[in-house]
């Protein structure tokens, strides 16, 4: 055959050898065209002093092959090792993370047996972008970055996924109630790209309802895309309220390389005991044929454990009333290859044949927007005082020499304190003052921006972090104050 | 009696008025010792122009009160309203929103009938500060802010109300693992508190498997204590797999006042029908009376309350197969009236008159540590380049004449792309540019940030935030880049 296509391999650590044996051993014998390429990462690479579990040479691979089929790993404790899948994910800009949550009862205990949800989780951005600062004795910041390529390539994402395979409904999730820029921003992608998506039914949740909804009537949804971290929450929920995670495989999707792997960790404990449940593993695998344009075999797989499900041949996680054959790993895989072939009798047959599903991971890429009109409207400086209220500050800031700006507000945690507080406010050492132009006509710049901060360093006032304000096409580009 | 409790008072809208009613004819028949004082808040008071919904006048009152008894309130679509539950909280300081999570079974459907937990959830900090700001074309920022104080109180509150309570555990939810100065600050916050408790069991979990947790097992929780964000989802979630949001009450506790309130709404289409439930007011009513020292007469309100539901006198909302008395709203708290000095015997005995509750709402005040010393080691400039690549800016940046600083790393969306970045890392128009001293041994001070500003607009390089990068008592306080 001169059609293999290559992909990276990752044993793992733990169960993973085990399970990625098994799931190796399926792939070969539904008929999979793959020329597997097989790189170390994990505990052993860790050990061996490449902080991201990973080495360089690796690196070259996935980034030839593209396509990485990756078991668990073991992260060792202590020493400042660093998560080898966020490294992998936001180097390589793999923006999706897509966890289909399905029951399988009466096989896997739930108390929603028609739960089947597909979360697609925006992967790289949000609070997870590790910009985090102290800014004084008693305030820490982590910033929460949104963005509007971000918004548009995961929601983009989520419809194709959602034609592609034939789902019917694609939810949103944000709590743009409260964050009216930065959440407000991906549900208005999602007004944006559900317009080019008539066939497909929408709908947004904020997000607490939206999970409390996820817990407790699962079956009422089909495709939720979210921002990564309600995405991280929800699709820990939706994995167990379907019945655990150890049946859950995972696509994380980027427009060079996309990744596959079981959504469980490589429980040490049982590992070599041929005890492990391969199915995460493999189910990830027939994401993978989907992807990478052998749809058919992933039908025949799918199908195939479906059937091995159905009848009763269960790993120990599984056994109970309705096993027929316990198994160990290497057993269910033989199962599972005994029946390629076979349809299920009782769970809905899978077929990617006809969903055109590939393609559905080719979207279009982003395309930049013209610059909007964008004009400095003032400044908002953050000061270190850990003395003194509000009016204080206040007193010293509006006798500043400072021709371009005047202060406007001050708000501590959020709450204007200034001009106009209560009593009752709580106050930290950390105070947030903004300034507007002195003559709302005038012009200002970067240039009076150092001006001003020239002026509080004269005055030994402890700034420690500005930002500016701005208008985007005379749209205003900030949040008044609470109070304000 | 002289010694009536002045208490504030809003009947609110929809069903507030009737649930408010039957609530306060409770109260009385209870023999609790009141003195209310009834105040405007909600539709009528937005539509005559306050923005936040209630009136200065109100206000004087919940100052002087103290105490806030509040129906719920239908806020006027469109035109920027305000919502008054924010206003409320953030102004009084109403840090500690309390909301106990129980299960009713068999009268209000859930598969977890043993559920009984108490969600503690900071009220006043995180992404709910309200700073956002639009940077660039594309990217937006909302700020999340955790501070010293903030973690302790509301990790203070949940021990102390645990303790008072006779509650045996108290689980801690962050995300450490990822946000590790701000969510760490909160976790780090309750290693130092929990020590002080030693009679009470703890536990942390990474939000994510703990919202999972409570969406499968919630009965193997107790107190829970969490961020802003995350209390906000999880008490939606344990609510919901309670049974539901109809017999919730609330509080929201300050330093100086607190708020008591059911957490369903104002319903307005059962509005003036006698239709509806009052249960989750009058138990938020009952968690007022402990708060201020009437445990006595919360306990036989409590038990009156359970009797009734054991009994089958059922509102609309519960009416099914254990109902033997269907009833209105004031025909229920008729028959909780009718059962005052009652006991459940199914459900387990409220007792507050040995809780020594009221006490635990006075928690020790926080007290400002010592300044660490500070020193400034380096500059985060951010800067609008919708052109160009990082190796580009890096060479504009490097070229700077900067007697001060120099360039050690630029990084888009949090991932390092200078020095050594991969050409598969998205980039947006938001780059993040660290500077340090070009000399380590050199002291660095605000005067070195204006002239490295300067240089910046000399160069026409447009900044649009800068955060100072400092360390604490020798600790670094800022997070390393993704790939530094």
């Amino acid at each position: 055959m001169n059609d293999l296509t290559p992909i990276t391999v990752a044993r793992g650590d733990g169960i993973g050898p085990e399970i990625m044996d098994a799931v190796l051993r399926v792939l070969q014998a539904a008929g999979a065209r793959l020329a597997p390429e097989f790189i170390d990462i994990g505990e052993k690479v860790y050990l061996a002093g490449n902080s991201a579990g990973i080495a360089p040479s690796a690196w070259d691979s996935l980034r030839t092959t593209r396509v990485f089929l990756k078991a668990p790993i073991t992260t060792p404790q202590g020493g400042g090792y660093k998560s080898l899948n966020v490294t992998v994910r936001k180097t390589l800009g793999l923006y999706a993370n897509v966890r289909p949550c399905v029951a399988y009862a009466p096989f896997v205990a739930t108390h929603f047996p028609k739960m089947d949800v597909v979360i697609v989780r925006e992967n790289e951005e949000d609070l997870y972008a590790g910009i985090e600062h102290r800014q004084t004795d008693e305030v820490y910041q982590c910033l929460k970055l949104i963005t509007r390529p971000g918004c548009e390539k995961i929601v983009r994402y989520a419809f194709a996924y959602a034609r592609a395979h034939g789902r019917k409904k694609v939810t949103c999730m944000t709590k743009d109630n409260i964050m009216k820029m930065s959440d407000g921003l991906f549900h208005k992608v999602f007004d944006e790209i559900r317009a080019e998506y008539p066939d497909i039914a929408t709908e947004h949740y904020i997000i607490d309802i939206g999970a409390a909804r996820l817990a407790t009537r699962p079956e009422v949804f089909d495709v939720i895309v979210t921002l990564n971290l309600y995405g991280d929450i929800i699709s820990d929920i939706a994995a167990e309220v379907a019945g655990g995670v150890g049946l859950g495989g995972s696509a994380n999707i980027g427009e060079h390389v996309a990744m596959f792997e079981a959504i469980h960790g490589s429980a040490p404990d049982i590992a070599g005991k041929d005890m492990a449940n391969p199915s995460g593993l493999l189910l990830s695998a027939v994401m993978m044929l989907v992807h990478i344009g052998q749809p058919e075999v992933a039908t025949r797989i799918h199908n195939a454990w479906l059937a091995t499900l159905e009848d009763g041949v269960h790993t120990p996680d599984l056994q109970g009333e309705h096993t027929c054959q316990p198994v160990g790993t290497q057993a269910f895989a033989d199962g599972v290859i005994a029946r390629l072939g076979a349809l299920p009798q009782r769970f809905k047959v899978a077929n990617y044949a006809n969903d055109n599903a590939a393609p559905a991971l080719v979207i279009p890429r982003y395309v930049r927007q013209a610059p909007a009109k964008k004009e400095l409207v003032g400044v908002d400086v953050f000061v270190h005082a850990p003395q003194g209220t509000a009016d204080f500050l206040a007193g010293q800031l509006s006798a500043l020499v400072t021709p371009a700006f005047e202060l406007q507000m001050i708000t501590n945690r959020g709450v204007k304190v200034w001009p106009g507080g209560f009593p009752e406010t709580f106050c930290t050492d950390h105070w947030r003052c903004r300034f507007v132009p002195r003559l709302p006509a005038r012009t200002v710049s970067n240039v009076d921006v150092i001006a001003l901060m020239q002026a509080l360093a004269q005055r030994q006032i402890d700034f420690i972090k500005t930002e500016h304000l701005c208008t985007f096409n005379d749209e205003r580009g900030y949040a008044l104050g609470q109070g304000q």
